[in-house]
């Protein structure tokens, strides 16, 4: 093979790949190189297009750094992370519908105990969150691990504020005997994915927003069970429908019900009016 | 759009697509979408697979730098480059055949009088090389740019070399009345694309050597006609066959013809064995 014409080239390309030892692997790029040349067959583009191309893929991975992944906002907005999260968890059989973890999740979390507030500083609407742990079959998970992060008031997580500061609006919480959790926080905001990169220039050129819809992200983890990655979207947000990141599902949205001042849960009495949701998480059996 | 299930979710991101202003733009990120899913659908990654192909981008990005191109070698060695080059130069018509331009071309070469020598320092057998540039139809073309350059004889260009050197090994002639340009050089060597990055990488874990055969790179313009970039490669290089970024034609091969100690072009008389080859580019007439 010695002529490399627009004719043969994607099959002599797939066959460079062909001794590669670990099968997987030959498998995934022999067809990373069939769909890759099928979108340059397709689009056709000049070689000023190319560059530009090039340009772009340059450009994001300079913006990456140990605080910013400018490649998973790409592959965000572009529908690859949710349909990767959806083929990696097809067999729900009763058990919450996952969604993506987006990039703000951190590690090791405070743990606080049952019923008292995530918030330190942050100001904003008081909100009650509550509901049970259990397996898809209803059985209560005690001392299951309930990881929970959210945005502020104003839509932005403690990692997106000056450095230095403590933990907020993050918080790890362990189930009651029968399964339940409950804690304070604030009403999270709808907020934009960052802007100030490739991935916002091409979401402006392409006439696309770059809002999420306000939510409360959940990572729940018990002994044999498939850790649930998720969020609880707040109904009637005006972003539900258009997710710059394509997360949401219907099954995980609930009304953050507005409530009056006067006795609330955890003992308190609030001055001002309050929000409060419920959810009850199911989990699937780990695999194997 | 309020559920982005597995089965919905591509025709939810192309259509969040659709109101792209820039039709161009439109009909490429819809494009994208498409076969970026038909791949994930396909391979089906793992959450770690998927992570890893998000690691992998982004070494790719961080090892770019204004002298290092690695997206541009990723799409050399995945064939992308040579695809988009063949796509580009579709109507050849008599004319010499494109290949890649490579990451080593530097713009504004020093102007050499015909016959003189690309080589300050560099050792090795020495190369006369000749030809003219025509039309397709075979009118020579006086006055034409011929860009020249090429590695040497260890296989190293010049900006592979400490910085601070001066240009080697390459260099701009024009053609004289008769279309024909002719200079000496040293034969180059074939080499491997640079190998200390993720792309070499990716070559050695599926099993392929990072080589491109020996060759002279010709960036050739006249007005009025396409500008022609190609290579002329050494037959009987025993890379031919397997170029790392696919760049052989046969019509670009040519004898490296040994010659015995003796008379030589341009007044020489060599007092070791040296090489010859000749190449008769052809351009195509600009469109418009």
């Amino acid at each position: 093979m010695r002529e490399f014409d627009e004719a043969s080239l994607t099959d002599a390309v797939v066959k460079r790949f062909g001794e590669t030892p670990d099968p997987r692997l030959r498998q995934v790029m022999q067809s990373l190189v069939r769909h890759l040349h099928a979108f340059i067959r397709d689009v056709e583009p000049s070689f000023e297009e190319w560059q530009a191309a090039i340009t772009f893929l340059t450009r994001t991975g300079h913006k990456c750094d140990d605080v910013r992944q400018e490649f998973i906002l790409l592959s965000d907005t572009l529908g690859v992370s949710m349909l990767v999260d959806a083929i990696n968890h097809r067999v729900a059989g009763g058990a919450t519908p996952t969604t993506v973890l987006g990039p703000f999740y951190v590690d090791n979390p405070p743990e606080l105990p049952l019923g008292t507030e995530l918030a330190t500083t942050a100001s904003g609407d008081r909100l009650h969150v509550s509901g049970r742990v259990t397996s898809a079959n209803g059985a209560p998970l005690a001392n299951a691990v309930v990881d929970v992060w959210q945005s502020d008031a104003e839509g932005f997580y403690d990692v997106q504020r000056p450095t230095g500061e403590a933990p907020e609006l993050r918080a790890r919480f362990r189930t009651d005997a029968e399964g339940r959790y409950h804690f304070w926080t604030v009403t999270p905001a709808a907020y934009p994915v960052p802007t100030d990169g490739p991935v916002g220039e091409m979401l402006k050129a392409t006439g696309r927003h770059p809002m999420r819809p306000a939510h409360v992200h959940f990572m729940i983890a018990a002994p044999g069970y498939e850790t649930l990655v998720t969020h609880v979207f707040a109904d009637g947000d005006p972003y539900l429908d258009s997710d710059a990141v394509f997360g949401v599902k219907e099954a995980l949205v609930r009304p953050f019900v507005l409530r009056p001042p006067g006795p609330a849960p955890e003992g308190r009495t609030m001055a001002e009016p309050w929000r409060q949701f419920t959810y009850d998480f199911a989990l699937a059996r780990a695999a194997g």
